[in-house]
């Protein structure tokens, strides 16, 4: 094999599919770079077997062929190569020699026989999304994903598409983050879970433009992201997801508007208290006029009072500060509305417009007094 | 103890002392920031009992008094509070509110009479220099203290001033780093050599304003940096230093002159090839027009030609590429000199002006072909 091309475009690739690359892998060849020249086009790609991606880069084949680099050293060398024309040869498939101006290495490489390649999807049935509302939409519901591997669904997140609306949401038993987004076409009723690694992965990669428009294709296993040049295929997550609209359906006794900026910080500030791991509740004191938010730790004990407009009665309610911040530091309206029934009961926020709601559950609070 | 003042001025202040309190110390209280109210001003106190910090902050003495706060927490709620007057009061050495608008804390706190206070010194023998020139001349030498205890001068920086110059060198056996600095007046000889860590936090709260002086105290045992409102007094490490005019002497039978730029880059790319902790050697080979750069190992072979321009014979010298980066990014001037002998004596790059010389020893390069 032999390739041509601009440090620039090189770096911008290994980039792109080093975000599909496994630290660690059992099959030691995933740890590595597939470079490609075939037909005149040169692609890269990386592969965790759960996750691929394969780029297409500008540049020159001289000879086709197909090698696998050493993922995280070759991202250090090309970003480390002066600004120029880069030249990979290779003359077997043991090591492959790269210039660039008056450098030149010999590095190690291996064939790009045994490497795991992105499996072929049928481009079939698709949704289409701009970068901005996808980015968005996975960072404002994936702090809600499960880590634990225990219950593989929770760490996925749901895309539900139903007509012209596409709901995302996560949960992981203590809280619910969705997202409500409109499609400009009217689409197939479908219902995929995507894993989280996926989603984070994939907003790395893509800018956050409401004008650049990413096709999304599905097939019953996969979830094909199209962004020109650049193809990234997750598998699915198998299983039918939550029933998430019998967990948040019903009324509400209390509701609550106040000022998310006051309240994100009073809630940043409860979380000095809370020693690492720990899992310390913030009482809610819902009075009159204000709500006196409480922490009390080995630490010390903390009390603010911040305004609110209310309707409904009187209470006191706990919640793990840390879910509340969680949800706080994604929500970008000024003024927010909770809502609350009794101390055992979820606090839900959620907009007029339907676009987003949350739901945390409340911590029992008879032990923490 | 009853204060008040400006959360900007107290979280300014705790930012500063907290660079000289130790994460952890078999003196518990040391964890602490030192507040002390008394006759009208407000100070706050670091001390790891090498290094201690002290600074005055802008307040209202309400009550007079001293307690220690746990600096980490400390610093963490000052850094979270709204903006604002805060008050700081305890009834008695176990407690203390912290208010600040609607917030309150109660937090633990600890009387201050058990507090290390920093020692006090007789303001005497001072020299002036300038934030900028300290803070540079501790930049372009620090990288070169030891960090072994085996040899405790090594750990520190010679400061030697004689007439209106002062030098401020580094040695750890394998690379000399030396500054010179020309000062505005004429002062009396003195050899002292100072902690590495006290110039690294020193560092850290001067600015570098080359029309902002900084007066250096010295006493047999300390040194006394008075910046204004804030005062650092750190011990100084006992024992006459090596005799670096002895190491550095000599001629030099070969002289290039090189890009800086071009150097470092190479130099650079050249450590790609380096495992961790290994000590492969860079070769370089000094030909009639260049120079060129070599290095093999394990994970692949790199060389590359730089144009010099030479006096002097042609011979092949090796160096443990990561000392002679240290040294490279600290040289701000375009074009460099080096200085050499032969493959087993040192390479010594120097200005013509004599404001600066580093000093690196070659590796045996038999072990390394």
């Amino acid at each position: 094999m032999k390739i041509s091309c601009k440090k620039a475009d090189l770096a911008k690739g290994v980039q792109i599919v080093s975000k599909a690359v496994p630290a660690k892998s059992s099959i030691k060849i995933q740890e590595c770079i597939l470079i490609e020249a075939k037909g005149g086009t040169i692609h890269l790609t990386g592969n965790d077997l759960e996750l691929g991606i394969r780029t297409e880069i500008s540049g020159t084949v001289v000879q086709e062929g197909a090698i696998a680099v050493e993922a995280k050293f070759f991202s250090e060398l090309v970003r480390k190569l002066p600004e120029g024309e880069v030249v990979i040869d290779t003359e077997d498939d043991v090591q492959a020699t790269v210039k660039c101006k008056k450098v030149k290495f010999d590095i190690a490489v291996k064939s790009g026989d045994e490497y795991s390649r992105i499996p072929a999807i049928e481009k079939k049935e698709s949704i289409i999304l701009s970068e901005f509302d996808l980015k968005e939409a996975v960072r404002q519901t994936i702090f809600s994903i499960s880590d634990s591997e225990s219950n593989k669904m929770m760490t996925g997140e749901l895309f539900e598409i139903s007509k012209n609306k596409l709901r995302v949401a996560s949960l992981d038993g203590h809280r619910i983050s969705i997202r409500n987004l409109t499609l400009d076409e009217e689409y197939e009723e479908r219902k995929v879970i995507v894993p989280g690694k996926t989603l984070t992965e994939i907003a790395k990669i893509i800018g956050n433009d409401p004008d650049i428009d990413i096709e999304i294709y599905f097939t019953k296993d996969h979830i094909l992201f199209d962004l020109d040049e650049t193809v990234a295929v997750s598998r699915l997550i198998d299983g039918d997801y939550f029933d998430i609209n019998r967990m948040i359906s019903g009324d509400y006794e209390i509701k609550l508007e106040v000022n998310k900026k006051e309240l994100q910080e009073c809630i940043d500030r409860a979380t000095l208290l809370l020693k690492d791991k720990t899992n310390h509740p913030i009482l809610m004191d819902i009075g009159e006029k204000d709500v006196e938010f409480k922490v009390k730790t080995g630490v010390g004990s903390m009390n603010e009072r911040l305004e609110i407009t209310k309707e409904g009665k009187e209470m006191v309610i706990g919640f793990n500060p840390r879910y509340l911040l969680d949800m706080l530091r994604v929500i970008d309206e000024e003024k927010i509305s909770l809502y609350l029934t009794n101390p055992k009961a979820p606090c839900v926020v959620k907009d007029e417009k339907k676009s987003y709601l949350y739901l945390v559950l409340p911590v029992n609070i008879s032990k923490a007094a």
